[in-house]
């Protein structure tokens, strides 16, 4: 949390225990800091796991081994560094990776795979084991802590602690959902984003669990972008504890399944915001919706084409409603695209249609929507159904004084 | 030329007239500056003529006209409009384009296909009809002027004028080749870049000039990015007038092909390396090295995410060698890599080797190559034989200042 708050910055919100959950934080000392940098959450045996991971195939052997045993179904326990993203050092960092599973399986009397580590910081230094091994310990024989003093605890230059909350009724109970999210820089999730973590009392399947959070991402973390750089590290993982006692959810059939789908949605959204507004450097938030495209795959393409123009960007940061900048950026998108078809707005008020600048076109509303912080970018290709919204944030002078000289 | 000058900056080249071209500029007014901002070049009758347009699919009726009418071989004149791209602008656009091929056509008593234009600027304007007839006018009454007024005239946010040269044997004759070229930002030619021009007394038939012209572009404009962002109007040109009575190139067998050939190459590169050099806020030069791919087409590819991740730049910038950076950039590109084979070096001096950093990394020489203005990136896959080099420059708060205030 080293850099001024984000004008964006949202207020954590109120967040519940959830049953089947413990939290507890330590200073493992990953960097030379005071504050805690290791996460250790406690899991009810029978947990359910699901998990997206970051498609970058310079990835972390913790995303390399999460992606495995994500498919076993059954979490225990979750470990997440914070300091160090232990990627890119081979067999070392793999090493430090299964002696912090096998260290916690062992206290807990588990098997190793359902332990899940996470890790995020400077690339290519080894995660030191003898630090892992200290801090866990620590971690054990911590006091149970608040969902904010994790979310802290997950970041690296995040200026705000993230956190997301939604219920569903589900099949007579209610079920509450928490999430906590770390994620400033490097952000083009092209699956996940950064490190986000979602749990739920909900009794979820496994399988039915990963479909969920599977289409949740596609809408959400996978729409949204700082800088266009993906990360070694990309993960989310969600986790169902069961303990509201509902009738387990394993299909769209199940009843309840609609609604938990809904306020798993809801809640990865939420987070995907988060770390937009957190985006280094931001001083703006930037809604891009697409409609008119071929597909909806095409629609959210040709966003992100947008969302991660530096020329659209530093535009927006400069309060310039300069739409030639956007059509640019449809053009270069590699997705089919009419230019005598296009249309562009900016919150709500066309400034071209059908491939020409409108004759009678009034900047004034234009303009002052420029100067809140929530931008709206709409476009229409003419050409089909296909619809999304990608969301980002303006690029500026503080992306690059963050950027050029950050390290650890 | 707006802004202060690149420190990456060249002293424009000596360059001789080409027998059969004639350079004259005027001022037509197209933005509220004193400078001349029209550019007129006359061909001796039977000018060769080959070209390279953008693969943005909103270009601009110039690019669009100049695509269908390059293929017919013969060039008589070249105009380039600066301070108005004429992109985006409907029938209106298109209407401006065909009243200077004809008024120019009418004046040369040439088919108005024999004329290019090209145009340079905001996006969204239509050009006004009647500032283009008056500078087209006062371009026809203007006395020739030099290389240099032309390269100036055609520039827009360009802190330099660019120009490069060349010469080769072919067939017992010396033959010229001259080229002028503009471009800071909006660089990431999928095709050509910004707007370049290549002037040669060589005789070469169309066909050829265009197959030389199209495989020089793959090495040189293709490998170059600025900001990532693809013109609506990137084109290159390529004139040969045969004024150095050779006999004509028509294919590889032709005496001298392979002289001509390399100096066309020579040429577009020097342009290329230019425009880069006028990257907007560039404050290095960065050459990004990429062997050991399974292609060199899948090398230029991982030489673009790399030259195009604004993490690497920023960090370039900072003079920081954080090569984790260019880990993430190389796992993004989309391209077969191998964690475990893979190597990073700065300068000649390699980071990491074989997928984890090296125990005796010396970072000294690094940091000292970092501090230059020259940075080279190497990167070795490890998978095959590709092989390619792109070129791009730092990512600074120059390139957000310039472009967060930059409009008509």
């Amino acid at each position: 949390m080293a850099h001024t708050v984000s004008p964006l910055a949202r207020p954590f919100p109120a967040m519940p225990p959830i049953g089947g959950v413990t939290l507890r934080v330590a200073r493992a000392g990953y960097k030379d800091w005071g504050r805690c940098d290791l996460t250790y959450v406690e899991l009810a045996e029978g947990t359910a796991v699901a998990g997206v991971f970051t498609r970058n195939v310079c990835c972390s052997s913790e995303v390399e081994l999460g992606r495995a045993n994500v498919a076993q179904g059954r979490a225990r326990a979750l470990v997440v560094n914070a300091g160090n993203s232990n990627a890119f050092t081979g067999y070392r960092g793999r090493e430090a990776v299964e002696q912090i599973m096998g260290q916690v399986a062992t206290h807990l009397g588990c098997g190793s795979k359902q332990v899940f580590v996470s890790s995020t910081g400077v690339i290519g230094v080894p995660l030191p084991k003898d630090k892992a091994r200290a801090g866990i310990e620590a971690a054990l024989q911590a006091e149970p802590c608040t969902w904010e003093d994790a979310a802290n605890t997950i970041g690296t230059t995040d200026t705000f602690a993230k956190g997301a909350m939604a219920k569903a009724m589900v099949g007579g109970k209610t079920v509450t959902l928490t999430a906590i999210i770390k994620g400033s820089g490097m952000i083009a999730p092209d699956m996940a984003t950064m490190l986000g973590y979602i749990f739920t009392d909900c009794a979820v399947a496994p399988a039915y669990l990963q479909r969920l959070l599977s289409e949740a991402n596609q809408r959400t973390f996978s729409c949204i972008t700082v800088d266009s750089d993906t990360s070694t590290s990309d993960t989310v993982l969600a986790f169902a504890t069961g303990a509201a006692g509902n009738a387990e959810l394993t299909g769209d059939d199940s009843p309840g399944a609609d609604a938990f789908a809904a306020a798993l949605e809801d809640v990865c959204r939420q987070l995907a915001h988060l770390v937009v507004r957190d985006g280094e450097g931001a001083q703006k938030f930037i809604a891009v919706t697409v409609s008119g495209a071929v597909s909806d795959e095409s629609a959210r393409r040709v966003g992100l084409a947008i969302a991660n123009s530096p020329l659209v960007k530093t535009a927006i940061a400069g309060e310039d409603a300069n739409w030639g900048r956007v059509v640019m950026a449809v053009g270069k998108a590699g997705e089919p695209a009419d230019r005598d078809r296009l249309s562009i707005g900016f919150g709500g008020t066309w400034a071209a249609r059908d491939g020409q600048p409108l004759t009678d076109y009034d900047e004034a509303p234009v303009t002052a929507h420029l100067k809140g912080q929530d931008i709206c970018i709409e476009i229409d290709l003419g050409l089909g159904d296909g619809r999304a919204t990608v969301w980002t944030c303006d690029l500026t002078h503080g992306y690059i004084s963050i950027n050029a000289d950050y390290r650890s």
